[in-house]
């Protein structure tokens, strides 16, 4: 696939971007979104001038195939541990790139297993004498240019099959070096340099390496964005298709989507496709913001946009994967066909839990960020809302003369009282946090980190409601679509609000004692309003059936002929009889026949 | 390897109980599963004795291979609306089989795309005159016994791919029936009956049949069990072995089962899988009692048994997949090989959400059993908690005299608090829905349907507690399992407790106003209790490395040496430079190296 994307590239002289769109719309996970996602941008944005200048141009044109080696088999999140070493040899001026244990073989290297020549390798920097002064990035040679074999001292190998035949298409390879030499030139030394006595040249900056990273976690919202509103398209147009129940006046079955336990299911999802497509665009404009004053070695944004990015990649890839796996399951048995297209999605989709930062190590940084936050406010001698950045803008409800909203039989219908109520959540469980640090429950960081970046969501969401500028009857439906965000936002954090009595029991006009009752009722009261424009919210997002790749998410509806059609194309039904039989199936029944005419059967 | 199996069977007169266990130890989802499991039983329990007669030997010794045809391609769980039909032709004495639509199509048959001889069709009866008298139970021939063909008027083939790979061995068929006559006598009319003539004889009991579903469902309660045991016990023994983090005074990183949001995830597994298996074992018996009565026509315990059943297999199903990610993400990176191991069982596991029954429409039945319960207590002139069942025993809390209980510092150190609590939700959450049964909000049968499960398992907990006859330090170590188990529920329970004021927002002794405070540092140290014997708790299951199949997982705690073991053998490793070199790699690099020769590559 990416050899004829290339070639077409030449042919019809597609731009860089025309050319990423038509790798985009394969929507494969293709080894060579290694080489352009991870490692060419590592090398242009890392190496020296003169290695760019001798190496860039094969890198950008695909003379040379790389990857990015930096997991090892016992080590991952947790980099300052890495064993992969890099000793500087100054009599050769040479590094030796080492593997000293089982341990420190590279692991998991997508499209190191049979595509890379070269790699970007993250090893431990040995200075002469012994001083390892921590991970830095050395560029190196894996496979020879003539043959495509694997140069000597080196070990590479595929690391097998992915948990549900996720990622099936990527190569992830291991790779183990035994002192192999590589030139000084081939350490990626922009930033820290090593001299050819071997004396270390610190970088000016510790973080400035840490954008792209940032880059990539701002990228991951809009990505789940659209992961969101894929599963949402699919499963509402499934759902309106499907009938099942008694049969109505008109002799057919109920629309499943009209079931209250399916669209209090999928309405939600399409709400957070809108949710974060939106926080996505804006995210993209606070990192290019950063990005500028980066440039010039300002790094005062820095901290905010790592604090935000955290967060949100903690929430929309576990809201990602979860949300897959409810849009197929409302789908009942046909979603567990892999014609529903979702199952491939959420096999692909699952590691993002997992890479870019472990979730729930992430988490703790997003309340130490909170915490420190918190603590910077009240160290003041005038605590002021003025030092509060967006990401904890919520803290200046703690300030003096702030007082939780009062739940009334109207409260629900306002979005700023959801907004209020889920800022006023995050604010009390840093405060407890803060408070009770030294006796941690077991789940605080998940709960506070959850809390913080929801306040912050829900303030965003906000904003997005009050800019809205669409036609009335179209800004209407939208503002019932954010307010359905907001209103399952706070349901989910119902036992948060309601253990700190921000929110509390009592009887109310209806009679009910139950709180959250009036919340529950105004939800499947938003479920209602917004199912006539379902299907008209999930076609706005565009999705081609090419891009959608699902029997049930037809844009016709012809649901049942798309599976039918699948069926027939089953590589399995071009012969009638399997190749099977013969060997398996015929000696079973020959067996099987044989025992009762033997009269050797008893019932 | 299913025919295998048979022909050790007959080499070492292996008994029908050894060939069972040689077929589940291998642990793949078999065509045969199907034969075994629903087309045998199905066709003993309902059909003639004369038919029985004629084929149950065949069908015993496997010497016609058999599945059961109910699922449409355009109707499931709702049986009643299904389009095939079987109509009488009396002058004849047969019956025709006819799929008058595309939907009608048989789809998702296991064991029907490839292997099949025969099956049991599930086809609306329609009596000369054109009466309708519902779905019965129909043998069909599908293939001949000659050349494994499929016969006349039948269309037949492979549903293709499952979602995830999952039930990959397993061949899911689709079948459709162009007016195909079988005998009268091929009828399964065990109870239903046709006359020569066409009149129709009703079954004497309507529900003699459900046995069977129900016997399906108390064995997915063992089933689960032993899912969560085995995720159980790869995850924790992959977190005790991987280390993370700062390295301490020995010298090493930390091992991650000691970080709470590892162990907090984890041993909550550990304790589903004690409870579960203690529960399926007991449910065993109920239906045996049942069973009993039930052959004497005897259906008293039929309702109480659907409900229990129907309840734990939602409880089961979504819980056991929900586990099996759990304990998977909790493994981090590697958790993603498919060398884990949990990736296939959840892949297999993930249909029992939909299959015997979709969750979301048997938690409707459950409700409706509640209710019926409840309006039954209260109907009464002089209510009694002496007319209640198990499943609805914790009604009796509604009746005169009883008070919720009080929040103390030490209530949660008593298993029967807990209990009490969480039949208390379930009581105040049925009468809740009872009340406002007229308008309900779009998630209630959900939570009423786990409220009164987990009120009812929790009753079964605390039997099983109290029953606890081994050693003291045996007992003490299960003792707080099981009160992890009951905790973890209340916790997740909390936003109905709190917003029903069974729990309420306090100032207590710790100073915290969170009554949840309590519970989750008490759940901490349970946990912390618990970690010197998570090990001991998993391997205690008996799990060999066999049955595992995890390199994580495996008992000597080698996982690196494992996981390098397993990659060296993926047969993509057989050659040096992958078959896509040629084809693939080298044209792009070639093209590359070229545009960069032509001076073409600007940067």
């Amino acid at each position: 696939m990416t050899n004829r994307i290339y070639e077409l590239q030449e042919i019809h002289n597609w731009s860089a971007e025309e050319t990423s769109l038509a790798i985009t719309s394969l929507d494969e996970q293709l080894p060579i979104g290694l080489h352009n996602v991870a490692f060419q941008p590592v090398f242009f944005s890392q190496g020296s001038p003169s290695l760019v200048a001798k190496y860039g141009p094969l890198i950008a044109a695909r003379g040379i195939l790389g990857c990015y080696l930096q997991t090892e088999l016992g080590h991952g999140t947790n980099v300052a541990q890495l064993e992969t070493t890099a000793t500087y040899i100054p009599e050769t001026r040479e590094f030796e790139i080492n593997s000293p244990s089982l341990t420190s073989s590279k692991w998991w290297i997508g499209a190191l297993g049979k595509t890379s020549t070269h790699g970007v390798v993250q090893a431990k920097l040995i200075l002469p004498g012994g001083k390892d002064v921590g991970p830095h990035l050395f560029f190196v040679q894996l496979r020879s240019m003539d043959n495509h074999k694997v140069l000597p001292g080196i070990v590479i190998g595929d690391i097998g099959p992915k948990a549900l035949a996720g990622f099936s298409p990527t190569d992830n390879g291991f790779a183990r070096f035994d002192h192999v030499r590589i030139p000084k030139e081939n350490m990626l030394s922009k930033f820290a340099q090593v001299t050819d006595e071997g004396g270390y040249v610190q970088p000016p900056h510790a973080k400035l390496s840490y954008g792209g990273m940032l880059y990539i976690r701002a990228n991951m919202v809009t990505g789940a964005g659209w992961m969101m509103a894929k599963a949402a398209t699919v499963s509402l147009r499934y759902t309106t298709v499907r009938r099942q129940g008694e049969k109505g006046p008109d002799g057919l079955e109920r629309q499943t989507i009209t079931y209250p336990s399916v669209y209090i299911r999928l309405l939600p999802i399409l709400s957070h496709a809108y949710v974060f497509l939106q926080l996505g665009k804006s995210l993209l404009k606070s990192f290019d913001a950063m990005s500028k004053r980066l440039a010039s070695g300002d790094t005062s944004l820095l901290a905010e946009m790592h604090a935000t990015t955290s967060g949100l990649k903690v929430m929309v890839s576990t809201l990602g994967v979860h949300d897959l796996e409810v849009a197929r399951r409302s789908m009942g048995g046909h979603g567990y066909s892999a014609f529903a297209g979702l199952g491939r999605l959420y096999a692909d989709y699952l590691p993002s839990t997992t890479y870019e930062g472990d979730n729930f190590v992430l988490d703790q940084q997003v309340v130490r960020a909170a915490l420190k936050s918190y603590k910077n406010l009240f160290s003041s001698s005038t605590p002021s809302a003025a030092s509060l950045s967006p990401s904890s803008y919520y803290l200046r409800l703690l300030l003096p003369g702030s007082q939780p909203p009062q739940l009334k039989d109207s409260s629900w219908k306002d979005a700023t009282f959801a907004i209020n109520i889920l800022e006023w959540r995050a604010a009390v469980l840093v405060r407890e946090h803060a408070k009770t640090f030294s006796q941690p429950d077991a789940s605080v960081n998940q709960r506070v980190s959850k809390a913080v970046t929801e306040a912050f969501i829900a303030g965003q969401v906000g904003q997005i409601m009050d800019n809205l500028s669409l036609p009335i009857g179209t800004s209407n439906v939208l503002r019932s679509l954010y307010t359905l965000y907001l209103l399952t936002v706070v349901e989910a954090g119902l036992a948060d609000l309601l253990s700190f009595g921000l929110l509390r029991p009592t009887t109310n006009s209806s009679g009910s004692s139950d709180p959250a009752r009036s919340l529950r009722l105004y939800i499947s009261q938003l479920c209602q309003e917004l199912l006539p424009n379902a299907i008209g919210l999930s076609d706005a997002f565009g999705f081609t059936d090419w891009e959608l790749d699902s029997a049930l998410g037809v844009f016709d509806g012809k649901v049942y002929e798309a599976l039918w059609q699948r069926a027939q194309e089953e590589p399995l039904n071009r012969t009638e009889v399997t190749s099977g039989y013969e060997e398996s199936i015929k000696p079973m029944l020959l067996r099987g026949q044989r025992q009762v005419a033997q009269g050797r059967v008893k019932l």
